[in-house]
């Protein structure tokens, strides 16, 4: 059973959304162990599409960022991001989102972002095409950088990086929206500091079926399964378009601490 | 006639909100001759702003962003930036607002900053309290700065500034936006790159009415009557609390060039 009701999955994220927007400016959190923020919404959220996912595809494993890794040694496991950018979502701005991945014997394979403040759903199901609602997106086309361009950065890259690029950086509050915003064509790079797995499937999925690559800093190719496991970080990636991939790296330095 | 009927300048901000929705990723936009955007949705906004002003204050003058410098010698001066963040708007980003800074011989006296994205109302009269819709605001009263605190930056910060602020930078592209979120006490601070008037003047009457401050990175406080022209842009502004601002300065160093 390799077809995914990708229509379902949507009306999930966006069920998601509503129980953010019911929260939302309404809620406090909590720090956890890793001292990253956790909401009642995050919460909810993860348990709602628990639930859903094992009604609709029980044979499946699930891994999630509140409730853990459940049974991951299957062909399809979902990683899920219940409200990504819950830091920016408790300081009141808008960029946060549900992400759905699903993963097949531990690669991206189909993929929902939705951004409820904008109403914006991001999707790929495993058919090798991305749309943003009814839309068909790609990365950029271009291959000149005009200084009105713009990529996303981590928050604390202003710590970790010096960057060179020549258009506008912007730091935005959730990975999985960096992804989206490369995918749709509107920025042309992200990048991105250590990440989850939870962060990413989704978002890679999309990505690269818009036309998108992803590395690590290291020029090596963005692998997933090594990050199943749910308690490893990814190395900083650099995301963008097959044309401009090296040019942005030339602008992106470690800064050693 | 000093009393000003804020409630009619929010409808109107949110009657701005409304356009710039209608035309929310369904527009593109011309360049201006400072290679900045303008789309028209900004050019219709300002009409309809300049319009409602005439009608209600005929004898207060009148500066736009996109239509220009009225009459500015009189004792009281709007100062309109219909769409703050249009590169942002364009980009398909959230975080864009309309702006309406009155000035009362040429000082900031009363605004109102919308975010329609996030339906946020951000306005002070002349009374020296700001709110949120219909809740006070205030700066954040910490002086204690955790790795979890943000400062938003302007996009161009990472090539003019080395910023060692050891919490988060977000760059969100609207320096209205910027004035909203420390008045409102989420972010703990803001470095605005070189601004206009109109890019300012709502946003440093509500930081105010917060209990908020904002200086030349030189040090001295901002001021707006030189501004005032509308062809002039401020130095760089550090935007935060009175507890934290020195502090804050302490991070941040100018990248000679």
């Amino acid at each position: 059973m390799n077809e995914i009701n990708i229509d379902e999955i949507c009306a999930w994220a966006r069920a998601g959304g509503d129980t953010a927007r019911k929260y939302f400016n309404h809620i406090t959190g909590k720090r956890k162990p890793d001292r990253t923020w956790v909401t009642q919404a995050d919460i909810e959220i993860e348990q709602f599409l628990r639930a859903q996912i094992s009604d609709l595809y029980p044979e499946h494993g699930i891994m999630g960022e509140e409730q853990g890794i459940g049974s991951i040694d299957r062909e399809f496991v979902w990683s899920l991001d219940p409200l990504d950018g819950t830091a920016a979502f408790l300081a009141g701005l808008s960029t946060w989102c549900i992400s759905i991945g699903l993963l097949r014997w531990g690669d991206p394979y189909a993929g929902v972002i939705y951004l409820p403040m904008l109403d914006d759903c991001y999707w790929t199901d495993s058919n090798g095409v991305a749309y943003r609602n009814d839309s068909v997106i790609r990365v950029s086309d271009t291959n000149v950088i005009d200084n009105n361009d713009w990529i996303s950065v981590s928050s604390n890259a202003h710590r970790n990086f010096r960057i060179s690029f020549p258009g506008k950086t912007r730091s935005l509050g959730s990975v999985a929206a960096d992804f989206c915003y490369v995918s749709r064509g509107s920025s042309l790079g992200a990048l991105i500091g250590r990440a989850s797995l939870w962060d990413m499937a989704a978002g890679l999925s999309i990505l690269r079926a818009a036309g998108g690559v992803a590395v690590t800093l290291g020029g090596k190719p963005v692998e997933t399964k090594p990050l199943l496991g749910g308690l490893t970080h990814s190395e900083a990636i650099l995301v963008s378009t097959p044309v401009l991939l090296d040019q942005l790296h030339t602008y992106i330095q470690r800064v050693e601490r």
